[in-house]
């Protein structure tokens, strides 16, 4: 039973068989292909408005690069204490703005309240050019605790922002498993509720290796294409990613394979609050569950060949991550082990 | 009839097939997984002497990282005046390295010359920490402009080099068409050769994108994984790229796209040959066939489909690249345009 | 009354008769002068032991020209939460470093605790090269809220941080009224408790504009001078800048100046401190008082034409400032307006 | 004799003068003091237009916190081959602008032709996204070489900048020397000639270390101020280096300081003329002359205590520089040294 990361998840087969339909002769390369035309009207559709897209192969890509065009050398870029572009990117946000700095905000469960957006930019100003300039916020929808911002939420913080002057950009490293725990529409979370610019993932829930950058705002006039190129991100042979994305849209695959893997979190939720030493820290709002489980019973779960990790923050606290190809069998496995205890 | 890059060229049906075969459930993330363990262990045998190895999906990428880990932001990293690096990369040296310096090395051909890294080196001291520091040389073979230094060029410039405290880079974007050319071994043009460092290209000979980076001198300490990821080059589900490897190299399969690369471009070098009123620039040592032809019979080749690029640096200059998967089919229709001008 | 930062106060009349003095004809250019020799050779005598030395025209340079030398793009730097390279240099580490991220450790008043070093590690390392690389730690001598570390609290926490393989880091913008407080020498606040790097200031204490870096620690061997040099912080006309130091250490002036400040900070103290609605927020170490005052007594104070600066962090918080230039009537007059409120 | 360089010169002793006087009590930082506005006000009137201005310490800062606000990371920067910012600056723009690249323009006196500036741009845009972007173009005036433009070679190479896009930057490291040669004004060879931002040497005629930033151009919007303050060149005693403008500018103290340094290196020019060993390689158009001196003879000359710098591009390349303060008797000393050999 592996519950590590949806990172080790697998491919959709449809995905594959794709490749090899589209992998004849030669194309035209860095994205001028009819594969790369299709999938960005697929997106368009997907997203209901005027967008420009930029296929990368990881989200610390897509979240630098898009950080990168909205916040200067000297800016700084809100976001929580457990923002993924914080603490598990290496410095990336850094390194491709040139030199920005994150400004952490604290949260209980990983979304960011808008008073303590007001608070932290309060910290600003004082000093005028000593300080960096706030210029952008950054939100995790859905947040790497597995919590979920309802779009009123987004609404009051992009408005906050805005006012500020600040651009607002998502992490949407899991947003397909947000819009479904909210049933609502890719549009709603995004630009209706105030996002610039946004980094869809799609590696996590089914795909090989692509991660998409889809600008809303148009104010946003950054050479972006060329920031892309000098990072190293701009694919030769573009089909073979934009198709991912192809078959990911079809059929409304992508969101039915977040509705498993919200599904198969909430049956593993629901197992280990049978026990009443464990306890479950934040809300299962999508594929993730964070618990908190005696060490003595952590052993006999990874004796038993249940897999998942620590995390970080509090004694004992774990997480166990489901994708859309957790099956069934891994999970009754699972429930067995855990009422034989 | 496309002759305009090798990177519009398709994958070998073997690498998708392989994929779909290894795309069974979860996997470890982040290339501690079986499939790049073996892939690894493929390029040890291959390259015959012990390696540590850097899976990136671009060239670009390969590039830039690893001069980043041998050159400090106030370095100078020589290389010829037509290298990819300095012209078609937008600047990625410099944003990886921190902004080093590239310096241009005249050629001919494509080739840098012994006597002319002596020369350029010969600008460098006289005004001592107000210039930058001479770090790094990039060699590429084959050449951007389709020629090949033997292992004995490479050898007097390597040499040179590291009597002079330069690490020494090889950009092998077409690393395997140069081995075909020279009837030898990978060994015998990267560390056999004084090769600290190698950008292996295998995107434009038959994978999907797979670049890999392989460091052969011990004494490159660079913590290179953390370059890697705060890159975004660091995939999760690495299986995915390191599997093309595998198929890349089994059964020899590199080698023979890239021969039949070359004989193709052999071919067309000879039809153009034939007519008097073309050049060909370049000697013709892989899969790239540099051609002076009048404007009006290049019109007149475009209109009949036959597809190629302008290049630079002098008036009526192209290039014609084939690649793995140019058929017989595509030289013979351009065979028969020619003959019937 | 001007008690607004002693970034304002004025210059050793010494020091600028000794520029008139050695302004004489031309003289060797970037530091190979003799008046730089002379300074050298001060400072070593001052620190009792061989150093390195770098003259550099803000506190801003110095520190992140010496950060920049011990931590690499990838790494964090620890600093407290009121850190001075934190808050108030723009993101300059940040830039010089190449993106490395400051990682703030909570204090109660500007000063680290051994305790919470410990703690922020432990956030560290559990997600590999996901995370920056922990690489050195930099301790403000003294603090930024006015405070001093004795030298058994530095040499537990540089212990500490050289087990962890962090380097050690001293802003020392008011390292001289520190070294007053602890009526101790420079040494044994320096390499003597570990220190590795400092930033020693003297602008803030009677020069025009002299920060100098000073290195202890043998194995910083990157290539200083070229980071200078490409940062424009290298002066043509070092003696200008060297010479500065030579008066500043002259006949104890540095020390006596230092103590004079830190003298009218008491005083300025013990006023407020008869006021019952006044709460002074630290300990008065050196030449700040950190001090609530209810706002309307602020307005009548400012109004008196008494001037000092609000503060971060708290509704209320005032900062004075005195520098080895305030004179004993500004003292008087402002006891004066205190007492006949 | 001391003729290797300008960067050796002293001060003029009115500024040291007026360090003194202005060395009062407290005085608001940063720039916000009475000397600055002075100072700012001062360099309005010589530059008869309205200007935006910072104050840095070294030519290099002011190069290239200029360039960092006229070219993007992804940009060039052309400019000729002979630029200070190019050889003699240590990756500083790199750095500064984060990584753009110095696109080089042969020249065979230090000026940068029209038409070579025409040719330049025609090697870009082939490639697209994948080359950097031509941003902006750098003109030394008085060049490295000693020669100076004029202000119709200034128009027709800035006009055909602004058509291709590109924001215009003037290095004056030698600026006053240029107007003193062309007995023009310092609008004539900035502003009115097209110039959107200058670098205003002042160091190497006579202050102490005084570059400063001219910004014309009100399109360029760039948060200068930030920039400066984070490459740690924002003194907080400003009062002391705007002071040292104050007196450069008053009275015409610097195009007489500069008319000094020019009369004398026509007379070493004249003096090794009579030579005819010797090879005066460049137009003496300012306080540099280049000679060719057989080797032998530099010999001689060294003993008897001539002091010039080697060159670079060609043997027995030598360099002599003047300044406001070679006094007469070094002329004379090196005339009877001539006339003697």
């Amino acid at each position: 039973m592996n519950f590590q990361s949806d990172n080790q998840s697998s491919v959709f087969p449809e995905i594959i068989k794709y490749l090899e339909e589209i992998n004849k002769h030669s194309s035209p390369a860095y994205g001028s292909d009819n594969i790369t035309k299709l999938a960005n009207g697929m997106l368009t559709d997907l997203f209901e408005t005027e967008i420009k897209v930029m296929y990368v192969s990881s989200g610390t890509a897509a979240n630098s690069i898009a950080l990168s065009s909205i916040c200067p050398p000297y800016g700084g870029i809100l976001c929580s204490d457990n923002a993924h572009i914080g603490g598990d990117e290496c410095g990336a946000p850094e390194f491709f703005t040139g030199g920005a700095k994150l400004v952490q905000i604290q949260t209980s469960n990983g979304l960011i309240k808008k008073e303590n957006v007001t608070s932290t930019l309060k910290n600003y100003g004082l000093h005028g050019i000593h300080e960096i300039l706030p210029s952008a916020i950054s939100l995790t929808q859905a947040s790497e605790l597995g919590t979920v911002y309802t779009p009123d939420n987004l609404k009051s913080i992009t408005k906050l922002a805005k006012k500020n002057n600040l651009y607002t950009h998502m992490d949407g490293a899991r947003f397909a498993n947000a819009c479904c725990f909210l049933k609502c529409k890719p549009a709603d979370i995004s630009w209706k509720s105030g996002i610039d610019i946004l980094s869809l993932g799609t590696t996590k829930n089914g795909t090989i290796s692509c991660e998409t950058i889809i600008i809303f705002n148009k104010k946003i006039q950054e050479d972006f294409e060329r920031r892309q190129k000098r990072a190293g991100h701009l694919w030769s042979k573009n089909r073979y990613i934009s198709g991912q994305i192809v078959k990911w849209i079809e059929n409304d695959r992508w969101i039915k394979a977040a509705q498993r893997a919200n599904n198969q979190a909430l049956a593993i939720k629901n197992i280990l609050n049978k026990n009443k030493n464990i306890i479950i820290k934040y809300p299962v709002n999508i594929n993730m569950v964070f618990a908190k489980i005696p060490t003595k019973l952590q052993t006999i779960l990874k004796k038993n060949n249940v897999n998942f990790n620590p995390w970080y923050g509090e004694n004992n606290l774990t997480r166990f991550v489901t994708s859309w190809d957790t099956d069934d069998n891994e999970i009754k496995k699972f429930e067995y082990i855990m009422n034989n205890l």
